[in-house]
């Protein structure tokens, strides 16, 4: 911190009020790193001090010295460019987030990433952000754990989650498709403490708004059934607290503030351009711009002392508040005493004894059995005995297997519709339902189960088709950025999915959730790898996502498999006759049914092949050499690898000397069964590509023409399916 | 047409009217053929029956023996489920669909998909739709290139473009966020020839739309500056005559019409339910529901004559409006001839004379420059000869350089703001403008490009970076299974983005966007590329995909090479001397200087190295064997690869002998230059590998710990770079 004497107090001020004082030390702040780092985002942090400050000051709940405070409020800079309004604003405050690492913003290694990360960077961010709209609706899962934990936990007098959810918004945000679908989510489910700060200086990137954004916005959410709120003059302080207290009175419906600012304010030249946006000053406007403030010119990253010890109040503030909370706390843990050993285990992350008792478990004799259906029971089992595990689809219940069977809807109380709506799960119908109905909105269901993970407490997952993971990719890769415990449900996997045709068939999903560095993917092969696949996804403690056949599949013998398979991410299912291999068959998900049967034919004509099923290529890659080694000996190059999907990627496995049977067209519409096999995922295809690499082609030729058998076992009318 | 005698005429119709016969015809035709298939999706064309037989009997303008007649209305089926309500319509009217084909809805090779195609399958579908919300989106696309070519070509007295578009949405469709930012960019635009038709039944997928949709509707789209109009009662015919008639009066703006409806209308037991959503009724409900309309129940298929000489009737109608067309065309031409000629050339996908004659070219000794700066220059000089280039960014000019200069910005007209708007590009400012402004809606623009790839006309190209086609990625893979002429521009390609970190850094984009079939991708490595890329762009008819690089690049010396190289995918940018290369360094974009660099190292180091541009997988794999083996000559076997990206699936040009340096986890915010040399994407890591699979390992460690060149130029402050 920086306080040369004869500056110190009201005087640099120039007769400005401490408000004044405080909004401009943002300001500069933020322009001087920005410029120091020559790169980054001036004109947010500008305009939006003011009601940055005011929030920060007067109405926000947080402890400093204690970033992860479980009661704190939540605050998200959905508007993420603006980050160094942000880290003034944890620095001042007194978050450990010194001085100079502002000094470093931007630069290697530093705890001010250009835009704000979640995790090893900076204390006191909820989440990563950048790119528009995610915090909008990383808000709502927020808010929706906040309300769900205190339905949960709350009891008459305890009242030990209690806290709001802000952000500060851009227009840039509100143009999103993924901020409708979090806005009218969030007027459905009537999140009375989600409070948003919209910045509305009418300027972007690459112009004004009124180049193509000049919709009627307080109108288009009051249709959401959000409260609305107009401050005219950003500037104005009075005016911005009237509008949070406002806000925070109003507990049925979320709010919206829509504050009008001007970007760069303060910078003589650039207040008001599109120049301000997403460039620095420049020395001299720098310059011109802390004359026009009345700060000092010659020194970079001067904090008046007033300044700092006004905002350095938020520590005593924030131990106030956390003092009363232990106090709260205290009474309720010797009033329900259970209820609070349970509420700290969940805080905590922790999984409860014998969570994984329940699992189902299936026999190779029992009937075929989709692997959504099967994880639709795993994770009822396991929901049943996690009582934090909450999480919906994207309008597709009876088609993802993904409802928590009577444990309720989460939904506003009061409302006029009950447990009997259909489509309702069942169970109670309130703030204390497990099951979230989304509706058509997968990127904000995306978005809203990174904010639950984020939050602390609940373990949230998130269900559509395969195909359609493309709509919430965005949210995918954040999750993986942050290493959330998010779970991405996705069924329908492959081209099996038959009638519904190209639109709906995935082809290129799973290579390209395999690319999102972070991100564990996992095709289970029957329904016994599906249970074990939601194990993997409860226990690990970073983002999964699971991709789940339509089609019933046979239940695999692993009598041959000596340890648990998924977990390693690939294992033996079935050794070769001698234990010495000629050929190695992989395969994931529905297509490793067709290896088993391969094997048996390749067996029949004398020759010894291995099935490998890999339902997972992180977690094998993450095993030791030896393991990984052991599956897949370097020695035998004879391999065929096979999956539904693009073979991009599989010739790691299968080697230079392999071959790969994947699709890398779209599909088609006709019975599943029909598209499978058409497509060439047969046990015949299998076969003959083994032994064309053991260069009987003349058989290979036969075998291919002859097999027909798909892994695909007639489902018969499809109920509720798409 | 199954026409049995005694059942003529309006006898088994009980008393209906011809309208209701007509629509209860398109009810039962639909169910019939979702029975037969034993798949399918019933609700939605029993419930909108009533507004489609409007539309179509009364409103639309099509010609059912010429699908594409230009100045033909255009429909949309957004909520492509409904996909037998539109076969219907179109065998009905005499489209070239005979029943034969509706029998074998959801067959496969049958022109009657599960959801609807363009294209090859079926004569009059616009759009392949079926994920929700893309037709809403695509209908702003194509409303757009409806205006543009009118301004364009349209002359007094001779209105040779005029024709409206319409679509038939649902509640999932609204739901989507891509329709938000669909239906703000459309009323910001006053495209008053868009009119929707809302099938608003309040019944999805998984249940009613109480459970998360209770949005006021038309209030949102009142504030988006739309014209609303409630139809309380579906069936009525009048009313939605009259609703339409007033939408279609309505110049100034788009046209929501609110049409309630019942999901199932007609179906006895499931009629209002979510049942009725996406499952044949089954074969007891199917009697059921015919016997309640007063059909036959014994054959499936039947179509009262009755009722197809009203649908019939479209042909005439169509060949009067084609006739009146045509005479209206031909005094244009008269008129007009220069302008004619140049219609009949754009509407055909015809390319003028001497188009490619105007591309900017660089030398090696000229500076440094980006492949984003010089695309954008390349596409300048396009523009200048192919004047129905269009197009923008996702409010990103600055920053993709793709603004046409001078060329216009795509404003509705008389608009208070103009020209000197700030972000405006510059020249005429309405219907006639060739930049759009898509604001921050990626999703949108990637289907409204779609659109207007689809309506013909227009070469039409969207931007953004490379790390937000994520936000498009479901639009791209359409453009892709359509086949649409579309070109979709990304830049900020890699890690090099440097200060913005890991939310901006691309990692898994390229090859996520590679996995997709039949999309184009091409990452150039220098100026010269850059431009050649653009022409392939332009005269390839399909989609394409540019990932082009912030940051400055050297130009290549591309002396060595004997032909065109990106058309090729890859090539022979520098030979190994000799021509016996021992080891082959591969590389994309940014890393091809690294490779040319490191050729010199390795010269010195008595290492005959030679360098091939790759600037796209699909490209080359389309190459024959005998230049793919020049160019990747099997024997030799010690290759690196090297792209700042994803290294999945490079290992198919690398070989399992081979080296892939690329990036596996996320970025990180620093300097671009800095980043890219802390990754290991540098002259020293190239060499090194190269030596190391030569067996010089000691001389490799050298190379790694000395070597930092990168290819990354220092660019100063960034302007407008968000």
């Amino acid at each position: 911190m920086n306080q040369a004497g004869p500056r110190d107090g009201g005087e640099t001020a120039g007769g400005k009020s401490l408000d004044e004082l405080c909004i401009d030390t943002l300001r500069v702040l933020a322009i001087d790193a920005v410029q120091e780092a020559n790169s980054g985002h001036p004109g947010l942090p500008m305009g939006a001090a003011t009601m940055a400050y005011v929030l920060w000051t007067r109405f926000l709940k947080y402890n400093p010295r204690d970033p992860l405070w479980p009661d704190r409020d939540r605050f998200v800079l959905s508007a993420g460019h603006g980050s160094m309004l942000l880290y003034a604003l944890l620095h001042l405050t007194g978050y450990d987030l010194p001085l100079g690492e502002i000094e470093r913003f931007r630069r290697w290694g530093s705890r001010t990433p250009g835009h704000p990360e979640r995790g090893h960077h900076t204390p006191g961010v909820e989440l990563s952000t950048g790119p528009l709209g995610q915090g909008f609706a990383n808000g709502v899962g927020l808010a929706i754990a906040e309300s769900w934990l205190a339905a949960r936990f709350n009891r008459p007098g305890h009242a030990i989650v209690d806290h709001h959810t802000y952000a500060l918004v851009s227009d840039g945000d509100l143009m999103e498709g993924i901020t409708h679908e979090a806005a009218s989510l969030a007027g459905h489910l009537r999140l009375g403490k989600l409070i948003y700060l919209y910045d509305q200086n009418r300027v972007t990137l690459a112009g004004v708004t009124d180049l193509s954004f000049t919709e009627d916005v307080a109108g288009r959410f009051d249709a959401y059934g959000w409260h609305t709120r107009h401050v005219p003059d950003g500037d104005d302080v009075g005016e911005i607290t009237r509008a949070i207290e406002e806000a925070r009175a109003e507990r049925d419906r979320p709010s919206l503030l829509l504050v009008r600012t001007r970007i760069g304010r303060g910078s003589p030249k650039k207040e008001g351009t599109f120049g301000a946006h997403g460039s620095p000053l420049g020395e001299d406007e720098v310059r011109a711009t802390k004359r026009a403030l009345g700060w000092p010119t010659t020194d970079r990253f001067y904090l008046p002392g007033e300044a700092v010890r006004h905002f350095r109040e938020a520590v005593g503030r924030g131990a106030g508040a956390r003092g009363r909370w232990d106090r709260l706390a205290e009474a309720y843990a010797a009033a329900h005493p259970e209820e609070w050993a349970e509420w700290r285990r969940i805080m905590g992350g922790e999984l409860p004894e014998g969570w994984a008792g329940g699992l189902p478990s299936w026999k190779p004799e029992d009937k075929p059995v989709a692997t959504r259906t099967a994880a639709g029971q795993a994770l009822n089992a396991l929901a049943a005995r996690i009582p934090n595990i909450l999480g919906g689809s994207a309008d597709l219940n009876p088609s993802t297997s993904t409802a928590l069977k009577d444990r309720g809807d989460y939904q506003p109380p009061g409302e006029a519709v009950g447990p009997g709506t259909p489509g309702a799960v069942g169970g109670a119908w309130g703030r204390s339902g497990r099951n979230l109905h989304f509706g058509v909105r997968e990127h904000a269901m995306g978005a809203a189960v990174n904010g639950m993970a984020a939050h602390g407490g609940v373990i949230p997952y998130g269900a559509t088709f395969l195909v359609f993971s493309d709509y919430m990719k965005p949210s995918i890769r954040l999750g993986a950025l942050m290493g959330l415990h998010a779970v991405y449900v996705f069924t329908h996997d492959s081209i099996a999915v038959g009638e519904d045709g190209p639109t709906h068939e995935p082809v290129e999903q799973l290579v390209g959730l395999r690319a999102i560095p972070g991100l564990t993917v996992i095709r289970p092969a029957d329904a016994n790898e599906a249970a074990e696949a939601w194990a993997v996804a409860v226990e690990r403690d970073g983002p999964i996502a699971l991709a789940l056949s339509r089609q019933n599949l046979p239940i695999l013998d692993r009598a041959d498999s000596r340890e648990p398979g998924v977990r390693r991410g690939a294992y033996i299912l079935a050794e070769a006759a001698g234990g010495r291999p000629e050929v190695i068959l992989i395969g994931s998900g529905s297509e490793v049914f067709l290896c088993m049967k391969a094997r048996e034919r390749l067996a029949a004509l004398g020759v010894a092949a291995r099935v490998i099923s890999m339902p997972s290529w992180e977690l094998f890659d993450a095993q030791d050499a030896a393991y990984r080694d052991r599956v897949l000996p370097p020695a035998v190059r004879k391999r065929v690898a096979i999956e539904a999907g693009s073979p991009i990627g599989w010739e790691r496995y299968a080697g230079s000397e392999g071959a790969v049977i994947g699709i890398d067209r779209f599909g088609a519409s006709a019975p599943g069964e029909e598209v499978m096999e058409r497509f060439g995922f047969t046990v015949g295809r299998v076969t003959a590509e083994a032994l064309r690499l053991l260069g009987r082609r003349d058989e290979a030729a036969k075998e291919e023409a002859g097999g027909e058998e798909t892994a695909v076992a007639p489902t018969g009318p499809r109920e509720g399916h798409s």
